[in-house]
């Protein structure tokens, strides 16, 4: 089978124009094919502020009321991808910037308003990506630039997790390519002690994930991203590694041993 | 040849949600092929008094500094865009919302500087729209919803005149397809007097269009509009009509005459 990376990008990297410009121009330089998936950064956030929007957050997770699904698709699918798109198109990666309802590539189903509602937010399902539009703009060589808006094919656009999305897209291609999904940010993997950037996690496995979240050494925000990890590989995604954005290049070439790798 | 519509909207239809849903219904309804572009209506502006953001006008055109710039790129590809594509994904339309970046659609050249510097604004030409890549689309039975910003191949976003992307549009896809050109806006058509909505001129070949604009009848925004339409005529776009919004049914299957024809 053909290889495919699906490389997620988050945190800091877009937020900062210079290291999203550099990260542009290592991804554009690529060997491999690739599907690039964005969050959202502090940009959105920022807006809210600006607009005097106040932001809910329920146990860390933002609500999306109306306002923010606004300033969301403003920012995710307008300001950030496009600009990641218009980047890899001055390195000479044709690409192309998509959200969830573009194509009807990723239709979603809103989150169920109980026990807590999260407003407009949509869970996503391998099984619902159109992976054959994603396999069409491949084949032309196209590069899919995807942001994390998704669509209830109700006319309503809805606010989903990158990571989330990612892996349903790496899940979903992983009958047709022999898949890679990379988490890229700008920490250097996941760490034993959050504040030492050289304390990174080698090699995680199952029950190794166990035993750190047992001993609180991995919690937060890196839990649920850790367990899509793990339900990624029991649905044949071939390889998984948590990396800081600067070393794209050597885990996909295999050249170095970065950042974590789930297994 | 098979036929293809360019569709494009923009005025009061794109600002007010009920509108757009129901022009989003007919669209979505109608039997022949088309390409959709859209402006930007008065959002962009209120989001730019919202956040304070001075708006610079010369000759009744905006001047796109970088702060509007972003304002329009998350306005124009992010919020409308993506709302356009999930309602004609509700209507059943399979659609896909397109900047002019994407699969390098429409490459532009920022405008001169001189005389006036109107910014990041950019300028195109039908020989650079990648028909490949939109013939591509309708094949796949794909509606492309395309909005009003390009870029530069450098990187750079430029804010882009959405009545000239359709003609560009129109004008490359006239050696593949028996093209019209449709304008729809909240207007009857062009009229003989501003604040009369029944005083549409039917009917409007260039020694007419020499006349009014000599009488002063046809003035303003209106002339940039007809200029580009007689060009298009020109370059064998077959049909070319300005008209309401709500006819458009009505205009494709030729059932009335409805609108200003241009001929």
């Amino acid at each position: 089978m053909k290889k495919l990376n699906i490389i997620k990008i988050g945190g800091n990297i877009i937020d900062n124009e210079s290291d999203l410009e550099a990260f542009a121009h290592t991804l554009a330089s690529l060997n491999e094919p690739f599907i690039l998936v964005h969050g959202g950064g502090k940009l959105a956030t920022d807006l809210a502020t600006d607009l005097n929007i106040p932001q809910k957050m329920i146990d860390g997770r933002r609500v999306t009321d109306a306002e923010t699904l606004k300033i969301a698709t403003m920012v995710y699918a307008g300001y950030i991808n496009k600009n990641i798109v218009a980047l890899l198109q001055k390195f000479n990666r044709n690409s192309i910037g998509l959200s969830g309802a573009d194509a009807n590539l990723i239709p979603a189903a809103k989150r169920n308003s109980e026990p807590i509602d999260f407003g407009f937010v949509g869970d996503v399902t391998a099984k619902n990506v159109n992976t054959t539009f994603l396999k069409q703009l491949l084949h032309i060589g196209l590069t899919p630039v995807i942001c994390a808006i998704t669509h209830d094919n109700e006319g309503q656009l809805l606010n989903t997790n990158a990571d989330s999305i990612a892996n349903a897209i790496a899940v979903s291609l992983s009958r047709s390519f022999e898949t890679r999904l990379i988490y890229c940010f700008e920490k250097n993997g996941v760490l034993y002690q959050p504040e030492d950037d050289n304390s990174v996690i080698p090699l995680l496995d199952w029950n190794m994930f166990q035993v750190l979240k047992n001993e609180g050494i991995i919690s937060k925000g890196m839990l649920p991203k850790l367990e899509n990890c793990f339900q990624a590989l029991e649905q044949k995604v071939g390889k998984i590694g948590i990396i800081n954005a600067k070393n794209i290049s050597s885990f996909i070439n295999n050249k170095t041993h970065e950042g974590t790798s789930i297994q």
